[in-house]
């Protein structure tokens, strides 16, 4: 990152701004300029327009706003790389992402220098302290929002390259996996429920939906202490699950039979009947011990009724998170596994909760273009708990909200069971 | 309805059984059998279906069960005339329900006419006592089955008669309209909240959706006292409503743009800018006093959104019905109105509500096919509480939770707002 | 037909008119009115739209013009029977045909009643001599376009009547099947071409499409002597001929693969593996000798591809038709069968021939909406020569050119066919 | 193009070899790798692919049947690069050609290397004389299928380019435009007809499309002497063109109404009202002088109609075009323009033909997978004759037929009239 000489030590925020603008370069690091140009979606973006559009975020909101002078890298990027901000103007066509062939990789990365440096000057240089108070808070939002690109530019990147029949491996697989060991068929933790506060407590970062915290009256319940693992999955499956009707949403089974399915995303089954995985480490004999993934919510939901269980609620995962240290999966394997009692809330898997995505009581926008961050998006989609082992460390929290429409597998999406006490 | 020769009115049960059933044949009284036979759209279903389909539903979930040496009237209407009951087998393609011209009408009253004799015959018939009971059950879901459908029979063939550059009305328009007086600008009421019960309380009938009552925490907030009216959506249309995407949900301002939405579904403008609704009483000028109706959620949400307000979540709209008298609309022109405080709460439009649809804690579906009558449909459906004009009397409740997709506006579907308590 | 007093047989022409328009209502008298409202697709059209449309013909393009005092019957029917021509302005969408409940049979019978009487005091009174010969140009058209409609009336009806599971009948089979003896295989018939004449040559009515007469040169080619039997075509699909993509065209292979198709249209197998065939009749057991029908241009062409020989031209086809006897196939059972030479060129089956629909050289169509009958649809159909069992009696000839997409069956459409002289 | 140590010179059908694959390379000269990968529709192919599918056509018909000890590049290129010969067995899905990120531009340069170096010992290397004889036979295919593969990778990359909103040249534009100079107003050319033959005749290379040779009659013709211009076509355009029904084929109109078109397809107006044109210099200011390209038939017919002309047959073409000298358009400046009668047959644009295409008489497809390759196609597509800027020198000739659906227009076609002789 040339042209920034400043101490970033000196300077912590710029420290991690630089860290984390950096932590998106690497993941880019094993792929082809090719690689990252392809869009294998329309919900997928390329490598290189998460590159562009997190670049884009800290030019349009910050730079826009706070450098003297500002004149834009290149007039065309603020429609090209705007995602879905109605209030900045016009946009790509986001199923065309990838026909962005120009700017190529070499310009997005002079792109990110260029935005960088001025970012590194508009830090260091003095600005009144009520604007240094907005710089502060919107820069912090932008690498938050970066960091959830960086999960997006692996499951998509993912998804791409499951595409090929080639099925390439994003980084070649570790010479022994370090994955959280087998947890020992977990059973069931009691929680007492009763009139509790939901939503983020604390001064540090959160985002608008996790606010403002709030009453909720949650039953007693209990939750499995560790995630639905492949091995189980694979019993549903045997059982005849994708072709019982009875088990499924109404939408759910609509989907599985208009697609014609029978076993998760990225299950192959080859010519002896053995499964396999498609993984970021290539294609790879399913782990019976690790937990299911690429799950949709109909998938999640349906399992469950199977198992005489059913989704938690999003409260009912919050409050049993309190406390729970955050923990890492595959992609970081220095991270500890939680030793007792509930397993694998942060790190593996995203958890499908049977929560619709919806304001909280009291919820409120924030002004401009900035208030489509999430609050349009509050319908039909479902929210997910915890993190995923594709999450930036740091990243997560126990108020933490993340959301897809049921239909969605191509996150790192799987699932806890819950159940009544009886 | 020949061939039954009991004194109705010495048995309560029957003599309900044949008030309900014979309601639906006066709705379609109005109609010839073409208009009887014809689907406007997949999700709409022409009103000889509709009295085929609840014929069928007594017949299979009753009779197939109870009745001594059970014959079915004609063996494919098992698959022709069932909705949704993966359960039963087989069912006829949905979309293509309007191309059933065989059975034609007559064959389907004689359908009718069957069944009701051989209902009359085994509810006039002793059973065991357990029998008893399961009949009675039974029988009673199976009319208020019927009564959903009449609503649904008549929205249908609004929708169907829209269709046409004719405009035909179903009925002649009263000499004068039997309207609930204009109401008197209402502002808002307001409600504590708390702890409170949600959920059906008493003995009588309700669905099991409605079940189990549970606590939810609601905290304070305010409900208009009465409906937004024609001539209050028609200043946000005409304040450029359909045109600011920062007042919609994403998905509905897709909505908006891909269908090139400008005002509800059967409102119309005349060359000389006149604004008409089309009605059960054909092509009618607005009446800007009325409530509007066939509103989607989107549409819903946005003018809210445009208001400073927002829509109600089904438990406070619940809390807030608790006491309020059932009252009727237009179709029921004997109705009272409900002189103080919250008005419209029943017999004018549904009122959408933000709540997703999903089950209360602890919610159990029946064994069998009828566990697919509500359950499997819980997700990206929100609620609407209230009732109809087109809502059969006594089929409404405060508890009752009808739900519809976002997008949907060919029910009677409109908006009551809520905001925080300041 | 009320209010007709003339003495018809003293006016050919009335005579004429009244007998066509007559053969329509008996086309329709097997039917309710509920059959006669539903369009089971896009491409065909309910038998009342028939029924309409076909009077309103007369209405707009004789009653407009050369009657005195003209007023619509009623001003909608204008757009609502209108079928494609923009030079009279809009149309009723075409595919919610089936949705114009209103008008009803009833009123459409008396639409056609109120025409006919105009028709006829149109036809009775006298015209100026330039005026008779338009009107009695465009009655002939107009009643060669209700016979083409009779031929659509009955495959459309058939398509509808065969989407239900009753599989109902259109009529009665008759006690015996009246059908064309078995034909002793035929072998193939030579003709020598060369430098001939297409087209219409006489002085009676043909279609624009026939004209002008011209020279084409035409190599040698041989003829099958009569039409490929559905017993023939049970051997093509028991050679697997629907699952070998060497046989088809590629946009056949397509339409076959993502249709899944194995069979005709209207074929079904029993349980026991026996071929049925839905029919005018209903469900009929498969006759092996009758010519196979409901066949695509995919299929005829598969099929001619596996037997080593091709569809003949249209050119050849017209060649070889000149001095063949018209004949008739199953509907009309009275008619005659060619003893000698080739068999079944009418009344049986159209066939399919390899020449895309376009302009003979020198083609104009004519000026105003008239022009639009044909003209505009030579583009990617292909034609058909002969007739079918459907056809009116009087209604085709050897110039005669039908034509539909190549991926059509639902019309009466088999194959002769051709190869190259050896 | 290593490896290759043969004095190719000796060898002309090596030379040739060598130089039409070299042609390839250079095209794809000025784009990056990211623009080589990238598909911008369905029926386009990224330039990457194009590459790699020419060598795999050399490597599947030549070096796996003649090269002694085959072994291929790669084993999942048989069906990465396969295009659309289900006799050689599986392919990848045509609109995902754009996903193939791997292999990478570098590994299919190194495939053509390869390829190009086992070709080259091939030829040199002595085979038995009826190997030699189907080795120059399927040498001389797979070079013309290389350079029918050069012409669409210019226009597959010229449609890419289009869809960036930053209009990126693929060259820069020359100093001066070394356009043929504009032509006077040509007025038309009067042909006599007759009986004539049609069809390749020569001993050189031709497509199996254009044999066998054969008698045709044609009457009496007139052609235009040169191609209609911009300038002309804009006339059309503000004559109303685009919104007058009464000029187009009912499918034309519909594909104008539902894509809502009113120019061809790389014509763009600023917003002072100047056309401009999307070239491979990048958007240019429209030159009213040169011929009209990226027209579909549809265009190029309702013009033709609107104009009092119609389009020529494709045997009124081939036979006004014996004796034209070949001539190129402004992608081969060097080539000269003939001076008299007819000019820009060939060169500038292909001219659409009213011709269905379809088989000459007698026309045989070559046995086994390579019968493929144009026989299959001969249904719901058009011919075009000439040639265009974008054919490579020595492509093109007289009996040469080109063909595409008759929406297509991201091909260089355009539009030269004829009509009847008065």
């Amino acid at each position: 990152m040339h042209a920034i000489h400043t101490d970033a030590a000196s300077h912590p925020l710029l420290h991690h701004y630089q860290r984390v603008r950096q932590h998106s370069l690497q993941l880019a690091a094993p792929l082809s300029d090719e690689d990252c140009g392809a869009q294998s979606m329309p919900d997928a973006s390329p490598v290189k327009w998460h590159l562009a559009h997190t670049t884009w975020f800290f030019e349009t909101f910050i730079l826009e706003t706070l450098e003297h002078g500002f004149a834009p890298f290149h007039p065309a990027f603020r429609v090209l790389f705007n995602s879905y901000y109605n209030g900045i103007g016009d946009k790509h066509p986001r199923a065309q992402r990838g026909l962005l062939t120009r700017p190529g990789m070499a310009q997005v990365r002079a792109y990110r220098a260029d935005v960088d440096a001025r970012m590194a000057r508009l830090l260091e240089a003095g600005l009144a302290p009520a604007q240094q108070q907005q710089l502060a808070t919107l820069l912090t939002l932008g690498l938050e929002h970066e960091q959830q690109h960086q999960e997006l530019l692996l499951t998509d990147v993912k998804h791409l390259l499951a595409q090929s029949a080639l099925f390439p491996a994003y980084l070649e697989a570790p010479a022994a996996r370090a994955v959280a060991a087998p947890a020992g068929k977990g059973g069931w933790i009691a929680f007492d429920g009763g009139l509790s506060e939901i939503g983020y407590a604390g001064d540090g970062f959160c985002f608008d939906n996790e606010l403002p915290r709030h009453q909720q009256f949650v039953a007693p319940f209990e939750l499995a202490s560790s995630l639905v693992t492949n091995g189980e999955y694979l019993a549903f499956i045997d059982a005849g699950g994708y072709r019982n009707a009875s088990l499924w949403l109404a939408e759910g089974w609509d989907w599985v039979r208009s697609q014609g399915l029978a076993c998760p995303l990225y299950w192959r089954q080859d010519d002896a009947g053995n499964w396999l995985e498609f993984t970021l480490h290539g294609l790879q004999p399913l782990d019976p011990e690790l937990p299911a993934s690429h799950l949709s919510l109909f998938e999640a939901d349906a399992y469950a009724h199977w198992a005489g269980a059913r989704l938690p609620t999003e409260a009912e995962w919050e409050l049993a998170a309190h406390g729970v240290p955050l923990q890492c999966g595959q992609l970081h394997p220095a991270a500890a596994v939680s030793g007792a009692g509930l397993r694998q809330m942060f790190g593996h898997c995203w958890q499908w909760t049977s929560s619709s995505y919806a304001p909280y009581p009291g919820y409120r926008t924030a002004p401009g273009a900035l208030g489509e961050y999430n609050g349009k998006f509050m319908l039909n989609q479902y929210v997910l708990r915890g993190s995923s082992c594709a999450t930036p460390a740091g990243h997560a929290r126990a108020s933490y909200r993340n959301f897809f429409p049921a239909g969605a597998r191509w996150q790192f999406t799987g699932l806890r069971l819950a159940r009544e006490v009886d």
